[in-house]
């Protein structure tokens, strides 16, 4: 073993926890030294950090599926990285990996929950979305609890991100009708002319519930919800009899502090859910893993075929992590959040 | 064909809308000669009148899964009746027959609609309520949509109703646990002693919440939802992840003509649906007809056996049948509401 110079990991923690919408006050910059590899540990530099919007919910001390980010903690997150050091058998120097990682720029991670990158197979940035965690929410929470068949119309909103983009392309390969709800022209026109979507919605148009309803002659099979909000109250009169509505995300209320004012619309929803048979089903992705071979066979091979497309958005540094998510939860990426940490070589 | 006499029916009608809860205003007694018959067309007695919640929703225009009742028709309803004088060749008078005939004491009906009964393998009351539309309500339900599994806790409210006592009953029979919710001492004590609840839980005491929360100490795995309001409020915190909830009624809101004032509960309630990956699923009975076989087999067999009880609630006087169903909405039957139109013979 030669001996190690120290690695110093540039890491975003949480400062504070948000009330409400998060700033970057909540957020803290630091550089901490990192311990020296023991049997079994990698250290890995990060190339790639994924944004989501569950990320939100670690912030806030409520109950959850998973347990909050302590204060002083490094955020957490989904990243792609290259082998620096390895005590793992498993891996060697250069290699690339995908490891929740965290906001930071290296890591010294257990060589147990690393999955060795090809890059040959596909772009590494691929594996934090459209072959990673939000494509494969898409897939197994479309296929599983949606189960959209021949001619049925299926409804998602955040249609540009990489679950909604997901879910629309999904939902034409199983020859459904697939209608996307995005904010402003220019991703509309995305979702109608890059994406094959049948049509698309614009949710800050004036007219929107008026150009959804339009959207929508035959009624909504499915309505894969990951955003709750204005957008899901202008859905449920049109839902059908026996809908499915997959509950992956509600990004309009990640930041509600207290229930928001009435009138309280919880009785006339379960009336509705009562009239119309409809089910409405949360789940995680972590539910499905089973068929996590079959989405990475499907997906991949769709997009080596040139059928399936995707779009990414970068943001450079990890010092800038923060305003990129603060951006997303408003909305303002338009594609896949990345941080490019550093250079892939 | 000898000549017929002329038969009255008497009959209560919608006269208006309820705003709220219904009041007698809203119905009115009208005796009405009936037509002479048609070939097909039976002319039948009434005995029993069920009366049910999912009448209320007939009483309104509000769009639901059937038509509303017209002002001035005759209020809807299942019922059991005899023969006096048919044309159509499968029944002949004297035969007891299950006919959606309505309030009233008479009716001419569709041969083809009818179903005959036999009072010798179960009392003819009993094809309005436990072997009925509510038992088979609470069978489907159940089975299809809350799967229990042997260990598992299942939660029903209005639990001495004809659908929550046949929901607790079957749990048990499939070797889960069996919580009942009911209004009052007395039907708290008849659901342990004489139904064989594992708790039963009395909505109307000051500590509900906190007795429900006892009552379940290893969480909700399914819920039969039949009542909504602050039953459902008080249930929700307590589901377990993967939690089941079918929804088949909520007599609490039945009544409500505009939304409830706020805080809005929804985004609440779906965040929950989302952190716990909970199944909510409306139905209506109609959708698992394909059932009916296994659920007259099943549910006749016990109660032959002695394993499976029921207790129905009277009043006399097609007359009563408007300050009943009153009653009924209000939670002050103490079993299957049934009126008892004339004697069975």
């Amino acid at each position: 073993m030669s001996v190690e110079s120290i690695v110093q990991s540039t890491q975003i923690v949480l400062a504070s926890r948000p009330d409400g919408a998060p700033t970057t006050d909540n957020f803290r910059l630091e550089a901490v030294n990192l311990p020296e590899l023991t049997d079994g540990e990698v250290l890995i530099r990060i190339i790639y950090l994924s944004l989501d919007p569950y990320m939100r919910g670690r912030m806030s001390s409520a109950e959850s599926y998973a347990d909050p980010v302590e204060i002083g903690e490094v955020m957490v997150g989904g990243t792609v990285g290259q082998v620096i050091n390895s005590r793992h058998q498993g891996f060697e120097s250069g290699d690339y990996v995908l490891a929740s990682a965290g906001w930071q720029s290296h890591a010294v991670v257990d060589g147990a929950h690393l999955r060795k990158l090809d890059p040959a197979v596909a772009p590494l940035s691929t594996s934090l979305g459209v072959l990673g965690m939000p494509g494969f929410t898409a897939y197994s929470g479309l296929l599983k609890i949606g189960q959209p068949q021949e001619g049925e119309t299926v409804v998602v909103a955040a249609a540009t991100g990489p679950v909604g983009s997901a879910v629309g392309q999904i939902a034409k390969r199983k020859g459904a009708r697939a209608v996307g709800i995005a904010g402003g022209p220019e991703k509309c026109a995305y979702l109608r002319d890059e994406l094959g979507f049948d049509a698309a919605v614009d949710h800050k148009a004036p007219d929107f519930v008026e150009q959804l309803r339009t959207a929508v002659p035959d009624g909504i099979d499915v309505y894969f919800e990951n955003v709750g909000g204005e957008v899901a109250e202008a859905v449920l009169p049109l839902l059908n009899q026996y809908a499915r509505v997959p509950v992956c995300g509600l990004i309009a209320h990640y930041n509600d502090a207290t229930a928001p004012e009435g009138p309280d619309r919880l009785p006339g929803f379960l009336s509705r859910v009562l009239v119309k048979s409809l089910t409405i089903r949360g789940f995680i992705v972590s539910e499905f893993e089973s068929m996590y071979g079959d989405f990475l066979r499907d997906v991949s091979g769709w997009i080596r075929e040139g059928r399936f497309a995707y779009r990414e958005d970068f943001v450079d540094g990890i010092e800038n992590a923060p305003t990129a998510f603060i951006g997303l939860l408003e909305g303002k990426n338009f594609g896949k959040m990345l941080v490019r940490v550093a250079e892939e070589s």
